[in-house]
């Protein structure tokens, strides 16, 4: 008996992402645990505690109830999770891993000791410092704190030092953890994103290369795979994930975000190590979804075949556009006229520029699907 | 807010249709709730209430929390269910339409007034009775229990009324419901089952016609759409569904299990009024799952796309060994060498015979899709 594999995972973090891994945990028959931090949050179906990731009694009780850790978010405090090691628990992706998620500094520092393609940066502490870094590209950088952003959130574009006199002062500063990262601002044909995963014996697989359309720093259009993407940038994409997940130690899915230039390099911006906005696309797109291989690879399972189940598929974002509309109460008039999409919500409140949704459509014509999806959005949007 | 639909289901059973049904739940964003018999049900996820549904207390204080009613299995007393639709509770398929599905001496008398093909078959109650049928029909026939048959239960072949003694005995044929069906022994080529979807606004939705086989009585493997079909076949099975499922007032998903003869007819053996075995191909192989087509008809919302997401699907069930194998401790050696495959368990204990999960392919090669499943069924079955 103590040899047979329980299949129990636990998720950190009740919202969407958690939601949607609990469909291929019910497909697989998993034993699927989530702590929350309240009550009635988007992964509550699963949810078994409440209680805050913050403290170590509360994730060490939880630990206790699952064989494998893994997270809806990246924001759990690494001696927490260094605790949870030191007791044994399979934590995946690791602490050792999520360091670099928590930290764009860190990250930026280990990616450049692997050699791989990014904006120029620095780390930065004064205004000196930063007016330094913008005379030597043409004016003009992207200042992040490198710890605490999220979705747009603790990124700016600025034009001097004086544009960051607030997170300069003392206290904000060191709430970033002493000091921030400055980088190049990037000019980009456009962003695509990188999906992959691997587990901890070290199979990989990834995704075809996404193409992703922002909008005010939220993630608004996916299409997959990315227009118009050659050979060479397809297998260039998956070398870079590849190395990126080695070379960084990361198990479970990582989306590595990255700036096509106009000479056509790929520069990476951003990596996530847990299922992406840029891989919803993968329910109905992939033969194996990013929710489940997820939870195949953090179980250290064979991984899934990642091929596509239709020449294309495009994403849209349910973003909230006030804070009544949840989408559902338009479904009648949406479903109607668009029986082939499949929609998406997440059981949160309404609130404008929420993650609230998404709707996915597949099939052989790129054009014919990004009108039906918009079109459909366009109505859940307006009613 | 009166207006706005509130879309909450909830299920009376907690099988494992009950289960699969969860994931469209979620992804629509539903409010779902299960009524089981038990605690540690196959849909314990979403269950709300453990209560006796025999008890119309039980079944009144679950029916308050929801919008509609709906059906993991048919064996509600249609008492229980008359009542609620008296308080104006929505119960899809209602009461009138299930009374068919619970009484084979019923469906086959509306099934006749309705000219719908299906063998010979007449009402007994004696042995006499019974050889006069089997001596006008080559000495042969199907005896089945009116009421109470499942999976192979209640049905036998017989050659003399002497082979039917126990079923005569008073007190036996009281409980079928005073008397049996005895139905001509159709010499058939396959079986084949019709799947469709109605709502209460009378939209209908079918899929492709499957081709299904039968090991011991329960279903073993399911290939869609059926091989060979020709257009005429395909359109008079969607033909033969649409009227069944007006002329009975059946709402949400219908399946029609029909025997296919020599001389290319088509006849109704069995219907069921809820998901079926012979649908869980569509999990994948279709874009819209009966699963999410039954939720979506039973809350009145439009039907989705019922088209196949490639070419061919094949669903083949996993029956239990044993009392043991559970078939998660082979999905390392399954999953490594069958990537492709989608394994589904319903978190069910290990029995012999037992359906305990499925397996399903899809892709543009009928035979390689096949040969993929059945090879993960062997590993998962025997390690």
């Amino acid at each position: 008996m103590s040899e047979q594999k329980k299949l129990r995972v636990g998720v950190i973090g009740a919202g969407q992402l958690a939601r949607m891994m609990t469909v291929p945990a019910i497909n697989l028959g998993l034993d699927f645990k989530v702590l929350a931090e309240a009550e009635g949050a988007s992964a509550s179906l699963a949810t078994t505690v409440v209680g805050d990731y913050t403290q170590l009694e509360v994730v060490k009780k939880f630990a206790k109830t699952v064989d494998v850790i893994t997270f809806d978010h990246e924001h759990v405090p690494l001696e927490i999770l260094q605790a949870l090691e030191a007791k044994g628990v399979s934590v995946q992706p690791p602490s050792k891993a999520l360091a670099f998620a928590q930290n764009k500094l860190h990250m930026r520092q280990r990616l450049s000791a692997l050699n791989l393609p990014m904006p120029d940066w620095a780390a930065v502490k004064t205004a000196e410092a930063i007016d330094e870094f913008l005379a030597a590209h043409e004016g003009v950088a992207i200042l992040k704190t490198p710890i605490g952003g999220y979705d747009g959130k603790g990124v700016r574009v600025i034009r001097s030092g004086a544009d960051a006199s607030d997170w300069l002062e003392a206290k904000a500063l060191a709430s970033f953890g002493g000091e921030l990262l400055i980088e190049e601002k990037v000019e980009f044909v456009r962003e695509v994103a990188q999906l992959s995963a691997r587990n901890p014996s070290g199979e990989f697989k990834a995704w075809p290369l996404v193409q992703t359309t922002q909008s005010n720093g939220v993630c608004a259009e996916v299409l997959a795979p990315a227009p118009g993407a050659t050979a060479p940038m397809l297998e260039l994409a998956v070398a870079i994930a590849a190395h990126v997940s080695e070379g960084l130690g990361v198990t479970g899915v990582l989306a590595v975000e990255m700036f096509q230039t106009l000479d056509g390099r790929l520069l990476i911006n951003e990596l996530a190590m847990r299922p992406h906005n840029s891989g919803h696309f993968s329910i109905e797109g992939s033969v194996t979804s990013q929710f489940e291989q997820h939870l195949r690879a953090v179980l250290d399972l064979p991984l899934g075949d990642t091929s596509m189940t239709a020449p294309h598929a495009i994403m849209v974002n349910l973003l909230g556009v006030d804070d009544k509309n949840t989408f559902i109460e338009h479904y009648d008039k949406a479903m109607a006229a668009h029986p082939s999409v499949k929609i998406h919500t997440y059981g949160k409140g309404a609130r404008t520029g929420r993650k609230m949704g998404h709707v996915t459509a597949v099939g052989q014509n790129e054009t014919a699907i990004a009108s039906d999806v918009w079109q459909a959005v366009g109505v859940l949007l307006k009613g």
